[in-house]
């Protein structure tokens, strides 16, 4: 087992089930476990729901008691959103995930249960798990559903292992410009701006040239950006020597 | 504006309007501005969907086009999907949270444009934008509804303002265990589990009583615990003296 199993304890509606099934494999996870779904299984209105996803269901593990469904696993996660009479370590989602990895990485098999949708979990099944999830909810409005609170707890799943790219530029068929491409361009400017007389007073020529030749370095050019502002010159010369 | 504003472009359905307020609101958000509802504002599917976080739908911003919704804005997300023919920065939700937080603390103005469910932003719409979020899904398998990107968004925008404790005990009214009440506690079953021959053999007993020790110090053990261990003891001898 290389992820989490997600366990979801007497979930009551299917389309919940399904919904959450779509949440976990939007983030690549797709060990499910129920226990003791409330309107039976198999349940249409989960497979329904869960178009694209539909194998978490099939491969679901099916269980009648939330001892059962944890059972093989060395570490478990409750999630929950009521303080409960019990001490336990709580944890943020992030710190949750990052933790399952290395048990995972160590060879441990990590779960995570989910309460029904309406009560959440009960203090029975709170009491079997080494810790509890907390989503930072604003605590004047916390009304997380079932699926929302799998995504958010998938969604950290995925940040921890794959790897994201905090930010990249995506490039539209394009390559950057090179220095020397830049520095043309720069020189297109000066000189034909020079002759339109922008550059003026003379006493703030340099330092309107200097601002000029930094505006362009400070742009992230592509190529095709360099052509079109080529392209934008010439055209107003072009207009220019029509003299209409 | 101390929060960036989140822009629902030509939203169709008015359920996915009020379940983008409670996701908005669930992690503090209340800014929305709306482009453009289909089926005009203000919506009651939108408004019963919402419930609880009804007011940011009282108080949003309606405007007939994006170029409109982002006049005062001096830094805008896009959150899409799909690649379009358009260079541009692309940063993860983390990222572009973090990014909105500062701009925001430097009193710029910042928006995050999310798209109609269908089809998602036109390129007209992101040309308008300085940044693209992306979501890091399964890419087997990417189908986010937008409350679920608003979720995720406003998620990341709590953990880069909310002071979030990775890890914290919560403590069922009871306090830790002090190193005094341990040791005495060490010492009761050293001494009971000596009378009752538990280290055993001899060759072996300093390293028993060496785990033993270890394992005390090694517990996180509230007060409560450490008289419930006691207890346990206690009944252990009781029962033995009763000798039934």
């Amino acid at each position: 087992m290389s992820q989490p199993a997600f366990v979801l304890v007497r979930p009551q509606m299917g389309e919940n089930i399904g919904g959450a099934a779509r949440a976990m494999w939007n983030f690549g996870l797709d060990r499910m476990r129920l226990v003791a779904p409330r309107d039976g299984w198999p349940n249409q209105k989960a497979v329904a729901m869960a178009s694209g996803a539909g194998r978490l269901l099939d491969e679901a593990g099916l269980y009648e008691t939330t001892a059962a469904a944890l059972e093989d696993c060395h570490f478990v996660f409750a999630t929950t959103a009521r303080n409960r009479d019990l001490t336990k370590p709580v944890v943020s989602p992030e710190r949750a995930m990052e933790m399952a990895r290395e048990k995972i990485a160590a060879g441990e098999k990590v779960a995570v249960l989910f309460g029904p949708e309406r009560a959440g979990l009960e203090n029975d099944d709170i009491a079997r798990a080494n810790a509890i999830i907390s989503v930072p909810v604003n605590p004047e409005f916390a009304s997380l559903n079932l699926a929302q609170c799998v995504l958010l707890t998938a969604y950290e799943w995925r940040r921890q292992t794959g790897e994201i790219a905090a930010e990249r530029v995506e490039m539209a068929g394009s390559e950057w410009a090179s220095q020397i491409e830049v520095e043309k361009l720069a020189e297109h400017y000066d000189e034909r701006l020079d002759q339109a007389g922008f550059f003026f007073p003379e006493i703030k020529a340099d330092s309107m040239k200097l601002n000029l030749r930094n505006l362009w370095s400070r742009m992230p050019l592509t190529r095709s950006d360099v052509q079109t502002l080529h392209g934008v010159l010439r055209q107003m010369v072009r207009w220019k020597e029509r003299g209409d």
